[in-house]
């Protein structure tokens, strides 16, 4: 048997070999397991990130993988360690939110709180549960072990607060929720937000930044403007083009912006 | 028949998960497939540090291996998707000059536009062709399918815009094309430039910055001393032993040096 | 047979392609090997953070897994590269004591300089050892050459200069030997350091900053507060809950901190 595909998402960053352990307790239990890195730069403690991350990646894995994602603030507290079926997939964390949006409003098949130890590495770390349960737990499961066995399953999981597009006299007031590598700004619009809105016949207005209508492409821009388009996860996102959106306008993360409808062009009088 | 081995290189940075999901793509069309990150720091849509990851990374693989690249400013545009067989090796990527320093003088066996989009993700985006284009052609490649299939051949690729070392009265003028993790100024002179000065008989000139002839090693400077090596790419390098050039000097991408020849020394009057 | 798993630290960061070229290297010799990164953005030539590494690392990694380390500061010259059997793992890297403390008190089987240059790339760069020595020894030695193929065997190793504890009036004195990614503070004392000490017994005062006693998790502070816990490792460290205590603190490696018994409450008079 072949093991499952295992994906690693963490916010423990490049400097400590923190996510080489945790392949280490993968392998020694499972040693075919294939492992992939979806990323280990996620902004500290950031479960909206975190949750996006899993959102835009999740649907380009095959099914049955397994994934691990672990933004846990609330290590060696009361809060569950879970793991969720769902689709014919896997994913296995901190019980904080972070699994809301790739499950969008599709109820997953099971929930297992991972409260059976037997799977957990010994002494259990109060401060490294990606090592001590959520590696061990996704190793044994690459290997076919059910999701029945890890602990008892439970109904509800933790809802993240997800910042909401609000309706406004013109438009919508939408939000900054992350930003990118390149410094581009992710929004919480997506596309079906902006349905009423013929994509030529808006403003969109972020502080002193007006962009007008949505963009094909960065290229669209000229060097160092201003273009919004709707990136490859189907969100709005703001960019510049050959630059960063990020340092050019000092917006961040919860700053938000309005979309103003445009009327049709006035007649001459 | 096992997968032929693929390389991964891009400006996507460690932040987004962006170079996880193309490796998603890549394992859901070839299981099996081996991936190597080459690197994902290259500084963003710079075309020669690009160029220059796969001249100083491509001999180092074994035959057969498909490196996909991709920097790529122009995503979305008109520019060109290509495959290249060179080598018995294979490029992927966006036709805008990257692969010319490790093709150096050689042809290239084939040359495929990658027009075929029945080995595109659909709908394919205009902002992440690494995603929906590169990687899926990477991972049907990888199982045997012939680059014919992929689209139209072509016959020329673009060119990159190297800086050229040239001659000057008493020597030669290089410049600084790259600068890496430790500071290293890593410049467009090769060994082969240098032919004509022996190794001590020169005196390279970085703005207030001289140093006398090539060393061995890094050592053999004093700690916080300047040093010029060639490095392990062939290229003239400028470092500081157990220090940072590029903080040291202020010297950036695109500055220039002198090399000037040192005349027999001169005989006591 | 299988080949060997092989992990790689290093300092070279992510900008670079020096660690995927190390793995084109290890590949092209044994197209099997399967190859995990421990880290790569190790303080530039900070031995002691590497071999913290692999004192964390090592434990978690099946047996017969080779580890090749490469912070090296003294590259190209006369130091020895070395090959190291312990406890059925295998040890490569230079011998300038990042292996020291993963050796512990325990007596390593076999030690043996790479001196036979039958196994190393050719022409050997004076720069690139990970690339031309420790990556070709590691994919051979993965495919079961025995270790005295490599080289000749020696008795010692180099000795790493690491901080001790020294015992104080009324405690011990400590040192900050690492900062993690989350800017939290690793110390030299081990929880071995501490036995004299009931953990609610003690005061830790490193500079301004004073903490109570010892805690179970991060979370046992509020929000921005210090903590000391014993870490993953086994080691105490200074954090702060959902903060960064190296930047809250200004403390960097090399500060030394108190720690100081607390009589019993005194009885009132």
């Amino acid at each position: 048997m072949v093991p499952r595909l295992i994906t690693l998402a963490t916010d423990f960053g490049y400097r400590d070999p923190s996510v080489g352990i945790m392949k280490g307790v993968i392998l020694g239990i499972s040693p075919q397991a294939r492992i992939v890195d979806l990323s280990h730069g996620l902004p500290p403690q950031d479960l909206i990130a975190a949750a996006l991350a899993l959102y835009g990646s999740v649907p380009f894995f095959p099914c049955g993988t397994i994934h691990v994602a672990v933004v846990d603030p609330g290590v060696g507290t009361e809060r569950a360690a879970i793991l969720i079926e769902a689709q014919g997939s896997f994913l296995i964390g901190p019980d904080n939110g972070i699994f809301g949006p790739v499950l969008d409003e599709k109820r997953p098949e099971k929930i297992i709180a991972l409260t059976n130890d037997f799977y957990h590495i010994k002494p259990t770390s109060a401060t490294f549960h990606g090592r001590d349960i959520f590696a061990p737990v996704a190793g044994h499961l690459s290997l076919g072990v059910p999701p029945e066995a890890f602990g008892n399953p439970v109904h509800t999981i933790e809802k993240l607060r997800w910042p909401t597009v609000s309706k406004t006299e013109q438009g919508v007031q939408g939000e900054i929720i992350y930003i990118d590598h390149f410094g581009n700004l992710i929004t919480n619009v997506r596309a079906c937000d902006l349905k009423a809105f013929p994509s030529d016949r808006f403003t969109l207005q972020l502080g002193d930044v007006s962009i007008a209508g949505i963009a094909h492409n960065y290229a669209s821009a000229r060097d160092g403007e201003y273009v919004a388009v709707l990136d490859s996860w189907g969100m709005l996102e703001i960019a510049v083009f050959k630059g960063n959106a990020h340092l050019s306008s000092g917006a961040n993360v919860g700053d938000k912006f309005d979309i103003r409808k445009i009327g049709p062009p006035e007649e001459a009088p």
